[in-house]
């Protein structure tokens, strides 16, 4: 299993924005086959800062949701609701 | 629920200690009734840098897990194995 932890600094006028697409984001991709796990966290000492803390099967199911309609067309929309640049971090599963 | 990542980077001469240590504390923690999920997860760009990314019931499940044995034993001894320090981040999970 791969973990993906994606992080990121919001605007706080833009943070609703990023809710309804994040929603979008998150209902669509619990559909995918290869998604174990997908979560919405926000930040306890920054209510502008959220994480995408993220389950996937393998490589195959992650370069899959990649392509996807929503994938494509929601996270550019990111961009400008970000304060800052996400960072995100891949991870194997060990236990 | 509460969203616990904590992520650390290790001295490689240390990572097999750590990881032995680490599978102690999984297996007990598992067993916590406030304990939705704990997983250790190793960083995909650097084999000595690991994250235990754990979900709690809530506030109250962690301050109990923090209390027990293996917590209070087992987590002062990554001190020794550790790089640098850890980074702990607490999440709300709102989705």
């Amino acid at each position: 299993m791969i973990e993906i932890i994606a992080k990121g600094t919001f605007k706080p006028d833009c943070v609703e924005t990023f809710k309804q697409l994040a929603h979008e984001m998150i209902v669509k991709t619990r559909q995918e086959p290869g998604c174990i796990s997908y979560q919405l966290c926000n930040d306890l000492s920054d209510p502008n800062t959220f994480a995408f803390v993220e389950t996937w099967q393998d490589q195959t199911a992650i370069d899959s949701h990649n392509q996807t309609l929503h994938f494509t067309s929601i996270v550019p929309r990111f961009a400008d609701l970000l304060a800052g640049p996400m960072e995100v971090k891949l991870y194997t599963v060990i236990e």
